[in-house]
């Protein structure tokens, strides 16, 4: 059976000249995300010819798993320096896998 | 070692009432894409709350391999029809992945 699940898209644009500070506090929330429980595929990219446009591409099997993974302290750290670090609102948006 | 694989996020937004339409236009891709050489995801979803915002995320071992990708039949077909069915021009972005 084909698991249908939960994936989030999170896309994040940095503030002019803190491209690398904010790609060093992305990657940190690597690690301990795929180790949280429900975490499925946690990966971060960047976009080619625009440096500091960076997107987590995440797939976890419940919501609870999901609303848990925003409570940890990894993603409180984040979200406590996220606007000294981007240049407009985050777009996280929820999906669902369909194919 | 890990690999640095070329990421593809494309976002589709259906034109009101042809929601269904173009759901049956992407997920035919699913298929026989993944048989493509040089393809490691290609994931379809649809946002939630927002039905007809379409998402695929893809992984491919190389810019050859997805150019080939883009000249496939199943492509030529869908880019044949997507302006009847779209609200908008699609957001088709390349990444690399970096964690």
């Amino acid at each position: 059976m084909y698991p249908r699940y939960l994936t989030v898209v999170a896309e994040f644009f940095a503030r002019p000249g803190l491209e690398d500070e904010l790609r060093r506090e992305l990657l940190a929330l690597v690690e301990p995300t795929r180790g949280e429980h429900g975490c499925v595929q946690y990966d971060l990219h960047e976009e080619q010819g625009r440096p500091g446009h960076f997107l987590f591409y995440e797939n976890w099997t419940s919501r609870a798993e999901l609303d848990a993974h925003a409570r940890s302290p990894h993603i409180e750290r984040l979200f406590s320096l996220i606007d000294t670090l981007v240049s407009e609102p985050p777009r996280i948006l929820m999906f669902d896998r369909i194919g």
